[in-house]
Formats: C-alpha cells, structure tokens, sequence
C-alpha cells in the first residue's frame, strides 16, 4: 500500500471532532478506498484543554491555525473553523500558498471569497473541495460538479438551511407562532442563540451562490443573492398554504435568464405533490434540472457532526485517490460574470393575504387595484365574517411580473379598509 | 487546450444516439469541462442505413463492434450494445486487452461479469465506468463510491424498475388490473414487447447486484439476489394498501447482516411518508444508509435517451479529466465474498390478503394458525359482509421471521374456508 496521506486539521469543533471520530471508526474501510491509510499529523483548536471525546493520537498540536497551516506536516489542510474572514480564510490562503490542498466546510468564506480562492488554488495547482459547504452529507458537489457534469443546468433551487424547515415544519404541525417555535428550536440546539444568520437566509443564501457559481460556470457572487428570511411567516399563512394545496419551505432559487443570472432566497408556496414539498423536519433537498438528465432530487441530512464530517472525508478520499477537478468545475479564467438578473423582472404567480375590515366594497377596490396593475386573480378565500372587523383576506395570482405585483401591493396597501400591510409569498410552480 | 479526447461508440440504439446529440448540443460546454475537446473517432451498429437522426460527422463506421473495440483510434470505448453476453461482452474484454477505458451501461453485463471485467481492467491499469446502468441520470455510482465513499454503508435501498413504478402507480390511480395496465405501457413505449426482464423483477435484481457490490465492498453476486415481480399485483392490494397507511413498490434492498449479504427484490409496502413513496410514475429512486450521513435519497428519471446519455458521458467526463477510481471501489483483490442470508431469515411486518368464505369461525382458524407459528397479528380488516360467499381478508403482522411465516401461511392455505392461495407481500418499515 502507497504511503499515508498526511492531514492537517484546523478548527476541532462539532465538525472537527466529527472528521476526528469518521478517520477513527472507519479507518480500515477508508485505507482501503484510497489505497492509502488516512493519518491526522497535526491539529489546532482554540482550547486545548476542552474535551472533545475523540482522540487526538499522535497528532501535533497548534495554538495558532496559520502556523499549522504553514509549517504541519501535512499534504492537505482541512480548514473547519468557519467564519467569511479573519483566521479561516488566512488558514485557506496560507494553506494554498504552501502548495498544500484545502478542504473546507465553509460557506460563508466560499459565497464571499470562492473565486479568489480558487485562483489562488489554480495557480499553485493544488486543489480547494468544499462538499462540506452545501446540503452537509448530501454529495451535491459532486453531483453538479462531475455527476451531473454533461447537462447545461437550466434551474438548481433547494431547500438549503435546516434550522428554517424545521421551524417552518414545526409551525405547520403545531399551528404556534414563529418566535415560539424557534426559542423551542434554540433550545433543541436546532438553531444558535443569535439566529439571524439562518432565520434571515444569509446562510441559504451563501449555499445558493455556491451553487448557481458551479451549475453555471460563472464566479460565485453573493452580492447578487436576493434574500429574505422567514420571520414574518404567520401559522395564519401556512393554514393557508395548506387549503391551497401548498407548503411553505424557504427555497434557494438560481437560473439563468437573458436577462442574467438569477439568485434568489425567500419563503415559497411550493405545490405540495412536488418532491421538495415532503421534505421536513431539518432534512435539506436540492433539486437540479439539466437538459439532458432532467430533474433529479438530492435529499438528506444537511447539518451535524455525522453528516458533515462525511462530507468533508469524501473530499479527503479524493484527493487520496489523486482525482481533481476545477473548483467550480472549469477554470477560473473560463468562469462567467453574468449580471444580476433584477427581483422586479421575477414572473411567476403570488399569494397575497390582506388584513381587511369587514365591509361591503373592500374586495371591489382591492381586486380594482390589481386589474388597474394588470395582474390577473385566480382565487379568492375569505374564511368566516366578522362585520367591521378585521379579517384575513387571501388572493392568489396567475403568473405575472413582479414589478407590476409591486405597484399593485402599494396601491392595496394605501385603501382605508387595509389595516396591515400586505403579506406576500411567491408561488413557485416546480 | 489540450488535445482532443477520442472516443468509440459501440450500439447507435437509443442511448447511442442519444450520446452522440449530447456531444454535439453540449460540445462546448464539455471541452471546458473536460479541459480537451470531446470527439467520436468510430462508431459501429447493426444498420448502417438506419436513420438516427444525429450527424455522426467523420466518425470512422465498424460493421463489426468487436473490430471496432478492436482497432479504432479511440482511447475509450462506449459499450452501449445490451445483453450480459455475446457482444457486448467481447467488446468489452477487447478494448480492456487494447489498454482503452471502457464506458458501459450494461447492467446485465456488470451483474453477471461485473468482478471478471473489473479484474481485467486492474490488470491493464484502465478505467471501467458504469454510471448509466443503475437509475439512469441519477449519478448515484458516483455517490455511492465517491461521494459517500467516507461512510459504512449500513443499508441501501431504491425504485430501479421505471417500468414497473410506472405500472404500480397507474394501477393505484386508476384501479385496472396488470394486464390492462402493462398493455397500455407498451402502447406508451414505457415496456418492451417482452415485459418479463421489466415486469419480472430481474432488470432490478440486475441493478440492486450492481449497488450491492459497491455499497458494501463485495464481488457482485447477481445469482444471490431474491427475485419477485409484480405480475400477481392486484388492484385490490393497492387499495387495502392504501387504507392500512402503505404505497405499494417494487423495491431492491440490499443489506450486510450477520449471516451473510441481504439482496432482495420484490413488491413492498412502504409507508405513506417515507420519502420513496412519493417517487411515483417512471421515476427511479436510490436511498442509502450511511453510518456518518445518515439517510441520502437520490431521485431522478431512470431511463430514456437524455438521462442514460448524461450518465455516459459523465463518466466520459472522468475519463477526460483523467479521475480514476476502481471499478467497485476498492480494489479487486480486496472484495469480499460474503455467504448469501436466506430469505427466510428476514425478519419484517407482512401483509396478507385472503379470499375466504364469510362464514363464523373462518378468522379463528386463520389467527390460530399464525398463533401456532408464533407470528402475532397487528391489525385485521374486512370490508362489506357477503354470508356464504367469497370476501377478501387482510391481515398484517408484528415482526416476525420468514420461515415461521411461511409455515403459518401453509397452514393458512390449507383451510377448507379459504379459497385462494394467500398473497403474502413484505411490509418494510423503511
């Protein structure tokens, strides 16, 4: 058998003590799959007192991640801190400058600095994996990267943050309201005490721009994301849903359009006999159209130590075997620089609930407001009456362009008998 | 650019063909992500003159696939003939003995020689890639030894028959029998005029023998592998399917247990909310069970020229990018040999449906013969009451082993109340 690989690991957190446990339990199995043993030389944490429950063998110990990255006895560096900048990113670079490989979980350093990576990578020839970043144990990477790799991809969209489904889910089956549901979810560990980053889809959204930068060849651009997150979504909305014969999921959307590259994160009404639509709880989904396969679904576990230290391994298993590719998939210098396709260009159908007074005329001028904005009604719910009170209202739409819906939102919100301002949720008809 | 890829075709049938379109639509697309132009130097078919519909522009012609594997200017061969013999087999072993990367979506060929093909190739330091002959577009050959190459496989499982989803799910929608059902897919072109490899269960069992294999590091072992079809399916099994919580599916499932290796085919019933109860129509869908990952469910359309030709190519990608990776994973020399379980070991819930008299005391013969057997009764349901003439009965079962099962239902069939053998079908609480 060839010599062992030699693996230096920055950051020994969940993730890291993850990878730690994985090269421990299945080591037998990976030597054989790499045609090499797999051996950790070197490691760095921020305490290297805390107990971690995996054992650190003879590995070399680090205090600074950045001298581990540059002086471990390693071929490859895993970098398992997380973070877009600051210490994560010096160990990437540095790591890369050596001529040593990198292995990452981070989205938020791919999404923000992805391209300049991978040039720096390209340039030094060494190879920058990140299965890690998307959809944790779920080999999406892989599969847009080379599985996938014959197909134009016409559409990639998921769901991408598993502290968001599984809230959303909980809110359905529980019918309580979102702020109650996540302080249940916080302390389930299902979501982090300062939620923004997942509740306000900055993280799907840094998944999505990994994701549309390899489907599309072009240079991951995060700026171009439009994002929106799911605290406003009312149990009031997904009873709704429900009698629509939707669910609501928070989707990470990507296409290429004529007008540029689309991105988009924000809550959807998705028809619940779609795939994506039985996918619960913190289960993470990505869905990819090619022009030849198809659609085809990639569903699974999108976040842990478990899941993620797989991913992470499978990128280690790689570059063992010597298999490389382009870090988007073609060269940086091939890669596009697409502009941001524009929200207002966005066509597609929208649910709107209104919170309206109970009176005779409110339904002709809202419905008036729409026709005026030429978008055109195809259903219309009102539950129960309640005379000169307030009632929720729900319209859906046929398919019409945003910017027109945005006019005609303003022009509803602006009646006297509208006491809230519209609530609206983009129907994506997959 | 590096020089041009060049590549022989053998069989211009549907998946032929459809790769040779998928080269030219995708061509420039594929040479960026290949780093080289993709080029068809030859290619051979039964029938020079057929229309096909695609310029095979100055591709050298082969009457003979072997010649072809044989002498054309190709560093890889696409095997894309058919059958686990004759000559598709021979093209194979000769362009392997010519030192050529083989590319093949053969299923029944890599069931049958899949470990005498793959210890060919070691031997000649070339590439056997197979992407396409399990599930289509879906690149779960990849997933399965790349992608989760990090994990123990503990369970792998999937809908590998388009054909008979197809028929299973018009069956349940509609209410006609198999017959009618499978005539109408015939008329669709979704079965072949010959339904039995289909309809039979052994175009799976070809499929799951494949997974297996590489799920769980062991010589592919087609003449292990249990096989029912769905001829015997009746519209009323859909329907008290239905009624108990179920889907009805013809699933391969494939294990490592502690009597040897599990792989079996046959119709299951699922529940309801698992997600591969919802793959419906000719869909195809692989879940496996990973001892990091967790559960990974890959869906996506199993057959037809778009989805097989991805698959082809993608592995044509690898083999441009010069990414390697033995045929099942580890090397030859390594795969185990593991005994077959018997079937009567599985231990499972059952469902069974009788056609008995309905007459007093019929239903305490029948539950004292599972008594007798040991095999405890979960729920009985009988609907409508006909005195003196034949209604059907189901029952389902706790767990229970196969073989108590079987001699409770000999018991069972011996009953002069009961009128037709019991159909017995497995219930897999996936």
């Amino acid at each position: 058998m060839a010599s062992p690989l030699k693996i230096a690991i920055a950051g020994l957190g969940t993730v890291g003590a993850g990878v730690v446990k994985l090269l421990a339990d299945n080591g037998e199995l990976l030597a054989q799959r790499c045609g090499r043993p797999l051996v950790v030389t070197a490691v760095s944490a921020r305490d290297k007192g805390r107990k971690r429950g995996v054992d650190l063998g003879r590995a070399k110990w680090f205090d600074d991640a950045a001298a581990l990255a540059a002086e471990a006895d390693a071929e490859i560096v895993l970098e398992l801190i997380g973070g877009s900048d600051g210490i994560a990113r010096r160990v990437c670079e540095i790591a890369i400058a050596r001529g040593r490989s990198v292995v990452t979980a981070n989205k938020a350093l791919l999404a923000v600095h992805g391209t300049a990576l991978a040039r720096a990578a390209e340039e030094k020839d060494v190879s920058l994996c990140y299965e890690a970043a998307v959809a944790g144990g779920i080999p999406v990477i892989k599969a847009l990267r080379e599985g996938l790799a014959a197909n134009r991809i016409l559409r990639i969209y998921g769901i991408l943050n598993g502290t968001c489904n599984y809230i959303l889910t909980q809110m359905r089956r529980t019918g309580r309201p979102f702020a109650e549901v996540l302080a249940e979810a916080q302390k389930l560990g299902y979501a982090e005490a300062d939620p923004s980053f997942d509740v306000d889809g900055i993280d799907a959204a840094h998944k999505l721009a990994i994701l549309a930068g390899l489907a599309f060849g072009a240079a991951v651009n995060f700026a171009g994301v439009h994002i929106e997150g799911i605290r406003h979504i009312a149990p009031l909305d997904l009873e709704f849903a429900k009698e629509l014969g939707y669910r609501l999921k928070l989707l990470g959307i990507a296409r290429m359009t004529d007008h540029g590259i689309e991105q988009r994160v924000h809550p959807c009404l998705v028809p619940i006999e779609t795939p994506i639509a039985a996918v619960e709880d913190v289960f993470n989904a990505v869905v990819a159209e090619g022009n030849f396969a198809g659609r085809t679904v990639f569903e699974g576990r999108g976040a842990g130590a478990g899941p993620t230290a797989s991913a992470v391994v499978a990128d280690v298993v790689d570059l063992a075997r010597g298999r490389r590719t382009p870090t988007f998939g073609v060269p940086v210098s091939a890669l596009a620089l697409p502009p941001v396709s524009p929200m207002e260009r966005r066509i597609g159908a929208y649910y709107i609930r209104l919170m309206v007074v109970d009176r005779p005329g409110v339904i002709a001028d809202v419905t008036a407001a729409l026709r005026d904005e030429n978008v055109s009604l195809e259903s219309m719910l009102q539950r129960g009456r309640s005379p000169d009170e307030m009632v929720p209202v729900v319209l859906t739409t046929h398919d019409t362009e945003e910017a027109g819906m945005n006019r005609a939102l303003r022009r509803i919100q602006a009646l006297n008998a509208v006491l809230e301002p519209p609530r609206a949720i983009r129907i994506e008809n997959l």
